[in-house]
């Protein structure tokens, strides 16, 4: 079996790899070919090496082939794709655990132009075409329906929010691309919470509702912890307007890639030359020889010219570093937050809320807070994906804690949405972002003072240690599209560099 | 040599342990006994294993002897002490390099009596007597002097500081002892940072800068990085004064320790009966088994009935635990911030400021914004002690950074206040917070969000897990005093669990 043959084998096509499968396991996607050989033991040697295998480290990796480097990619877990995992279906198939959405390439042009080159095709979300039914709100015990993006259920709230988020955009045309720490108001914004903002300059609580959802669903955390600069950077780096945030239509829900999100760094992992090291986790990074870097992981060592670490700051922490780290590095690595959430896929036999007029996607006041149609094309079962665990969760309620309970709050929430049906999935599959060994959540959400302490270190290379990973992207941080941006960014740093 | 005074050679007395000692020499204070014998790699057993030798932890074994438990402690430097470090001056004699002030014993009785318990005395902190001098402000360019804590300088910026005491101390009334979170507003008051609250409710630029630098001073971050929630929570744990944080008559800088504030931890190693093993980082702990527990250490593996963990939280995260702790004690490992500075202490021949009048103590608006005299008692050197490195200046200047520079500023700063004489100092002996390896920093500067999402989950129990260290304390949180209180707090636990 050839080496690009055995990649498949374990990483191609389905890409059927448990979510919490980090057990040490060899896998045959090394240096030593294939096989369930023996982890290797000798030394590598590149041009680069690059640390994580998720989109942002396989997209450097990719692109710094493409310029004629040599690369080894080095991986804690024993799969590739960082945040994002596709997860087995009992009942066969699979589903998205992590990252799973695209917007148009009108703006998210990075992972979009990456995927038509790697031959993915995306595909439109479910309920934006006519007949796909009515989006549901539940706001004070009353129901109602609309369709796109704008629910009409508390007509003040919707104004409310509508013209909070035209002074967000005005304030975010403000920032400078990727450097918010010098728009004129940075420390001001970043001086306050959105939830003192919202105060202060809205006026209904049916807009504040609707402004807190929005937030939560974006960032994993409540306007009650965010930096209102930090927030404003993502809506400057969504090219400038909030609905690009959390539209669907027009926005960043609006397709799904066939095959999965796994599929991005899945084939970017089958189209490397170089090594890829899977169930290695970097111990150390040491570049006091003044012409070269020596990495050491698990099962290998390499020394390379340069090195991109394509990690959440939280994990790019946990390495050592010889000479130790510039201090606002260090600062920056011990309290960089991350956000920690459980993604709920229930799956049911049929999607059954759709004889209902509905289309699946529900904002709501009442636990899970948002739902919404996430059934596999061609696949006859019906999926409803939501969220469990943001602090919100953890701050008011003992659901978080216990699977049992987490579920069962779950379903009973997607009952009072749409009947008693809900109660009977044929299963609820988990990503789990709170739990994971080397991952250590699943976004960012900045705290007041972070961004402008900390915000122009993060992509900041520190002599031979340049940094990817979607945190350090200058647009659409936070999403696929911002890793893609990440990585590409770092292999130009280091070809710059290099040649 | 008995174990009593093998102890003694390493640990009694003057106690001179460098802060970054930690190389994991084997030292002989481990139950193999004395000599530098080979590690113990054997099992140790008993009642209770704590786990780090700072003040919280120690305080606890004793304690727990006291109750009749048999403990083993297991310490990840080579040193006792955790943030409290005696380090050695060129010239003989030593500093402190971390904590080292304590306040009167009506407000920290439980520091004041561990210490007088141990035999150890207290003195009052320079600048307190008549004739010690005034002290210095300079503020916008004008210098002026100043005795006690009232700074006249800028009478306006003083009034509006005492309205915001006044202020402060009327809502820290409203938050019941060591349950912030159940205060009536704590919702409103975590949802925004100092800062925000100084903009609506000061009325001068210098009651606003007085105001941030007490902040500064008190927690090693700025207002706005800070929830106000989180500040009046310390107010409330001082007995309800802001004065007794900030003050030193009468507050918590009044006094200071004989021998050095290591010394407290270093008297209760001495007195332990059972081992207290050193350079022994602990890699996790296991309570899978239902009537016991197990500590993996690098030196060795404990079976007890109860652990106490004495660490910061970020330091407890490093740990492995089996099982996985509850979602909200990860969640609360994986974002609770750590404080870093360097405190840094001048030494010149003579407390030549004295001669002029001041009693060296300086606040003032221009760098390193503060100093005081930090002269031993019987030792003809002056000493002035500042400190460099929280996010304050990370954010605005470079001096951070590189040790030479930042010695160079400090200097400059201190012969802008003390004139040329302040250029030319003995050496400078800098207490460093930011890069030890098995201590997070020195202080936890709640951002918001933090405490009413996890406040009431970081001294909570987890099956045979009991949490000490400063943190966890309802009163004189971050303060020596509170590390003792924790320490008594979770050994009142333990004893009660196994009575």
């Amino acid at each position: 079996m050839k080496r690009r043959e055995l990649i498949k084998a374990v990483l191609g096509g389905a890409a059927l790899v448990p979510l919490t499968g980090c057990n040490g396991d060899s896998r045959p996607l090394d240096s030593s070919g294939g096989g369930n050989t023996p982890p290797p033991t000798g030394d590598l040697r590149a041009d680069v090496c690059v640390i994580g295998a998720g989109i942002s480290g396989l997209t450097a990796a990719r692109r710094c082939e493409q310029k004629g480097l040599s690369v080894v990619v080095l991986e804690a877990n024993d799969r590739v794709g960082g945040r994002t995992v596709n997860l087995p279906l009992a009942g066969g198939g699979f589903i998205e655990g992590g990252g799973e959405w695209v917007g148009p390439s009108s703006q998210q042009s990075a992972v979009r132009a990456l995927a038509a080159e790697l031959g993915i095709e995306t595909y439109l979300a479910y309920g934006q075409a006519a007949g796909e039914g009515n989006n549901l709100m539940l706001y004070r015990g009353s129901r109602s329906t609309f369709t796109g993006e704008i629910p009409l259920g508390d007509p003040a709230g919707l104004a409310d929010l509508l013209q909070a988020q035209t002074r967000w955009e005005q304030m975010a045309s403000e920032i400078p691309e990727g450097r918010a720490w010098d728009a004129p108001n940075a420390h001001l914004w970043d001086s306050m919470t959105i939830w003192e903002w919202m105060q202060t300059n809205m006026l209904t609580d049916g807009g504040k509702w609707l402004l807190s959802l929005i937030v939560l669903l974006t960032t994993a955390a409540r306007p009650e912890d965010l930096s209102l600069l930090f927030y404003l950077e993502m809506i400057a780096g969504a090219g400038g307007s909030f609905t690009n945030l959390y539209a669907k239509a027009n926005g960043a829900q609006e397709r799904r890639i066939s095959g999965g999100s796994q599929r991005i760094s899945s084939r970017l992992a089958e189209e490397l030359t170089g090594p890829l090291v899977l169930s290695s986790p970097v111990s150390g990074i040491d570049q006091s020889n003044p012409s070269s870097v020596s990495v050491a992981s698990r099962r290998c060592r390499v020394t390379a010219k340069r090195v991109i670490v394509a990690l959440h700051p939280q994990d790019a922490a946990r390495l050592a570093y010889a000479p130790l780290l510039p201090i606002e590095r260090q600062m920056l690595h011990k309290n960089w937050p991350t956000g920690c959430a459980y993604k709920l896929n229930v799956v049911y036999p049929t999607p059954f809320w759709r004889a209902d007029g509905y289309s699946g996607m529900v904002i709501s006041d009442v636990f899970p807070y948002f739902a919404d149609d996430n059934s596999l094309p061609g696949d006859p079962r019906g999926l409803l994906v939501c969220f469990v665990g943001a602090q919100h969760e953890l701050s008011s309620r003992g659901i978080v804690e216990d699977k049992a309970s987490r579920h069962a709050a779950v379903l009973n929430g997607l009952a009072t949405f749409f009947g008693p049906k809900a109660l009977a999935p044929l299963e609820i599959v988990e990503g789990n972002w709170i739990e994971q060994p080397w991952i250590a959540g699943c976004e960012s959400p900045l705290q007041p003072g972070m961004l402008t302490t900390f915000g122009k270190s993060v992509a900041a290379r520190i002599d031979r240690i340049h940094w990817a990973g979607t945190e350090t992207a200058g647009q659409w941080k936070a999403y696929m599209d911002g890793a893609v941006r990440a990585g590409e960014r770092a292999a130009n740093e280091v070809s710059m560099l290099m040649s």
